[in-house]
């Protein structure tokens, strides 16, 4: 399992390299008093520099309620090992829980605009600031974010890369197949030069 | 290696289920003349229906001159046993060559848009129609399109599900770290009942 000691913060000309390959995060909000967790598998990067995501989160979400009012968030990058969190706080609703404490989920502050961030199991965090847009976002649940931190821990990410091998499956990134199926990453393929 | 004889249509309300998990994709595009594929790690959905994609393409690129001319394109998810060919293909410009004839890369053409598409090696295609939104394209490259088709081999997508298993390892989808590093979808896990 991780723990955040092992975490280290990752240039922001690297952020998109954590969410390039398309895993599933789960996306943390606080407007100062309440705060919620919920699944994602639908983010991308839409740009290196400056840093910059597109992540959908239903308008109708506690979530959204959440960043409306802060204007900000965090995506947090589940490892295997949270297999089951993941899907369990993907499938309920902040609105009448908290969610941290119902499923005893262990967090930290992040460094830079003070978000909650789970503090075990994941391998890396990003810290957004929503750009508004409100047309992507009443019309397609799309919200766009300038990445203003990012961290990962330093097993398994390093020097802007990741280094996917047995010595850290527990962190490895999983993928939503729908319905609760998830794919673990599997072998590392190197593209041979064009 | 896939052929496409064993492509079946994908309703519709299960086409958000061949990208949930965030694989590479090729796109594939054609203004009647001219044609070009390119490799895309930044694509999502954003709606199940009706069921509607978003993905990262450059605005300088030949393909979103295709495009533009046309309103539409496709998504290929290429194998497995396209790790060099996805790389070579995000690698050159279609400007000045025709990709498919310089790699060699047969097609045939998708069934209701008729758009250039892989015959050989790809687990799934979207046909997909461009839903023109002037500011997310030039402001972060984002195109949004709804899907007006799919199609995935039966060998790894059956029934609206995909069957990732020993036996359809060419097929299976990459999922690009960076620099020409994919990962391959390793174990499928199942979440336990939240």
């Amino acid at each position: 399992m991780s723990n955040t000691n092992s975490f280290q913060p990752v240039a922001l000309e690297h952020a998109s390299r954590l969410i390039n390959h398309g895993p599933t995060v789960l996306i943390t909000s606080s407007d100062g008093t309440r705060r919620n967790v919920m699944a994602a598998a639908w983010s991308m990067p839409v740009e290196f520099t400056p840093p910059r995501i597109a992540v959908v989160i239903d308008k109708h979400t506690f979530t959204r309620e959440l960043i409306a009012a802060s204007g900000t968030f965090a995506i947090c990058l589940p490892g295997s090992a949270l297999v089951d969190l993941t899907h369990a706080v993907g499938s309920t609703s902040g609105r009448t829980m908290d969610k941290f404490e119902h499923f005893a989920i262990g967090t930290e502050t992040s460094s830079v605009l003070k978000l909650p961030v789970l503090s075990s199991g994941c391998s890396a965090w990003l810290e957004c600031r929503l750009i508004p847009e409100r047309h992507s976002e009443d019309a397609y649940d799309t919200c766009f974010a300038e990445v203003a931190g990012a961290a990962a821990d330093a097993r398994i990410f390093r020097n802007g890369h990741w280094l996917f091998d047995d010595s850290n499956a527990a962190l490895q990134t999983i993928h939503h197949l729908g319905g609760g199926n998830f794919i673990c990453a599997g072998s590392v393929v190197r593209a041979s030069a064009p």
